[in-house]
């Protein structure tokens, strides 16, 4: 059987796909004996989880028969855009019209779509999707039609005090690359909790325009929702952005339902790719989430549930840190307050991302080995360095699985400090 | 700007899309002064509406905050895969597994994913979606990532009787392709309603067996639901043959739901590809399929309702168009029991199906031109004659539009036959 070149990077899944895939094989028949640190399903908040449910109540008594029945528009349903259109307008001062909004089945599909569309081989050569800030969400490196469609900045690491440490952006990295097609980051950041600041949004915008090439700011954890982690830069609209925003993080990503806020000359081109491909998204989801927005119950969650939840975990999970890991190891996380994860870096020879997933995999723990989050080249130039030396603790579980976790990992890193066999 | 090619391809819509969207744009005021034939949503039936709203009412009671809250497998719901898997093992004989299913968002994205897949430039050169019998779906013209990705294979025609005929499959011309990297084709098929019967099957197969190539074939209109039109051959489990499956035509296409079987070796690699760009299906739209599938509902809905539904509105149609259509008229429907639409061919020099679609523009009727069924090479050998000869009516309207909306298609075409301009 042949595959395509196409299908066959297809065909595989990214890194943490396969961690994923790990989990899901090695826990089925007793989850509750596992503590899962690795995943990034949002938390269950009960006000959060009551009011989705009352409002997807709502939809299907109100809309199913009249919008489920029924294909809908590849653009997204008119109710949901104009909701958007109105929400954006008057918080932002924007002057959106339908024809700058696109709604998919997840922004992760966006996302896709829009890196087949800006990247790969045209006319004149072959482009990429740049990543100008890693590590960064491993979905990316997914979503691209080819192996090498895909390139990392390596970021340059400033420390902070004795515990924090930050990624800086790399402009000069960034600028030597010849080969954008489109620059791709999420912010705040999967899996760093990094939000970009106004400076270096203008020197990302400024690339773009430059270039002439769009640059696509994921705001799944960001603002306006769910306002996961500090927000230091909201949305812009601006010749070369394509803002995506997702539901998920607020709550209901089994729904897959995100959306997308761009010029027309992007939007257009991404309506045909899911008219070609999905077709549209799921009604009941558009429906829902309409009316999340337009009734200001997301809002209210937002404020009320999602952002102090977070922010309350984070402080939780480095107070655990802090207690519960060895002495004489050089550990840091990555500063910022809130964020849905702690990125946490090692920096010490005998450190292994996957010997700690190895070993906390015989505890019943599961994290996210860091060297999936970064992106070739910078990649391998990092590897048995920085790269294999960070990892990803979600904080989205229980708090008691929280504590637990921590507890085994700073167990697990005090075997690996202390082990002979070690280099 | 620049387009990549893929992107340059999937950045236009494929001709019906364009189409639909010329519907959208023209009727969107006032929808009720226009009769609608050219759309491909499922009839509303009262009991079937129902049926689906209960269903949906229950499973997002039963399951919304636990399924809808969280991420899923991009393989599929373990429950509605345990249901297809009871379901056709029951019904079919077959010894499937879990690992030979996989749901979509709509079965279009799992033939966009197997088109990518299976076909394109591959390590000894470009292989292409070969459909092997012409016309057929407008859909898969555009799920092909580049331009020249697909080719049709024409049609021999057989006529039957004075008001009938029927698309033979041409094995010789589908032989002489060297380049076929998966063939495609709906059957029943839209716009048709023909069905291959076991000699045909027996043939597609070989081909795809000595090629070792998939033979996808898209029972969106078929056996076991929703039994839209005569089905002379129900889903086969072969080692080349992926089977694509829909909840759409069975009443619910606005939460695109479908899913396919198939060997593994085809269904790994979509189950990798959707997680790499859609993630998964909506879980709430899972659910729903799945309890429908274990309740019984859904052969229920399509015994007592679906099927007899679209035999009734088939016989109605052909006895308007018996009715209306004008003498001195060379007109042929395409052959068969019940189906979703009705398919015509007014074999006449003069006769123009754009020309058609604008003079009932006019009318305020939309009807889908013929063309845009017929794909290349066989699209162009046939224009100006066959091709550009057809059009389709869509049965799901209500009685009283295909009754005024047949009149006014017979008046349009006494009108052509009657203009002193034609050529």
């Amino acid at each position: 059987m042949d595959l395509s070149l196409i299908g066959a990077k297809m065909a595989q899944m990214s890194g943490l796909r396969s961690i994923m895939e790990d989990v899901a094989n090695t826990a089925p028949s007793r989850p509750s004996e596992w503590l899962n640190l690795s995943i990034g399903n949002p938390a269950k908040i009960p006000e959060v989880t009551e009011t989705w449910h009352r409002i997807a109540m709502e939809t299907v008594a109100e809309q199913f028969t009249t919008a489920s029945l029924q294909y809908g528009p590849s653009r997204g349903a008119p109710e949901l855009i104009e909701a958007i259109i109105r929400y954006f307008n008057q918080r932002y001062g924007w002057e959106l019209s339908e024809h700058n909004v696109v709604i998919g089945p997840g922004s992760q599909m966006l996302c896709f779509a829009a890196a087949a569309l800006f990247t790969g081989v045209n006319a004149s050569g072959m482009n990429r999707v740049v990543l100008p800030i890693t590590p960064d969400y491993t979905g990316y490196q997914g979503l691209c039609l080819s192996a090498d469609g895909i390139a990392g900045i390596g970021s340059d690491i400033e420390k902070i005090g004795d515990r924090q440490f930050k990624y800086l952006l790399n402009r000069q990295a960034l600028e030597e690359r010849s080969d954008i097609g489109m620059m791709l980051l999420s912010s705040p950041s999967n899996p760093t909790g990094r939000s970009i600041d106004a400076d270096e949004l203008a020197a990302l915008a400024d690339v773009s325009l430059r270039r002439d090439v769009p640059l696509l700011i994921d705001h799944a954890y960001g603002d306006p929702f769910p306002r996961i982690g500090e927000v230091l830069t909201g949305p812009t609209f601006h010749s070369n952005i394509i803002n995506s925003f997702s539901f998920s993080k607020a709550g209901v990503p089994g729904e897959r339902i995100g959306f997308a806020i761009a010029p027309v000359r992007y939007i257009n081109p991404i309506v045909s790719f899911l008219s070609n491909s999905v077709l549209h998204a799921s009604r009941f989801a558009q429906g829902v989430a309409a009316k999340a927005i337009s009734s200001g119950e997301l809002d209210n969650m937002v404020r009320a549930h999602i952002t102090p939840f977070y922010e309350r975990r984070r402080k939780i999970a480095e107070d655990l840190l802090t207690v519960a890991m060895p002495e004489r190891v050089a550990w840091r996380i990555h500063a910022g307050v809130g964020g849905m994860f702690c990125w946490v870096w090692v920096d010490e020879e005998w450190f292994d991302d996957l010997d700690l997933y190895d070993r906390l995999k015989v505890k019943k723990v599961f994290i996210a080995p860091g060297r999936n989050f970064f992106v070739e080249p910078a990649r391998s130039a990092a590897l048995g360095r920085h790269a294999s030396r960070c990892f990803r603790i979600s904080l989205t579980t229980s708090a008691e699985a929280l504590e637990s976790g921590i507890d085994r990992i700073a167990e697990a890193i005090r075997e690996m400090r202390d082990d002979p066999r070690r280099p």
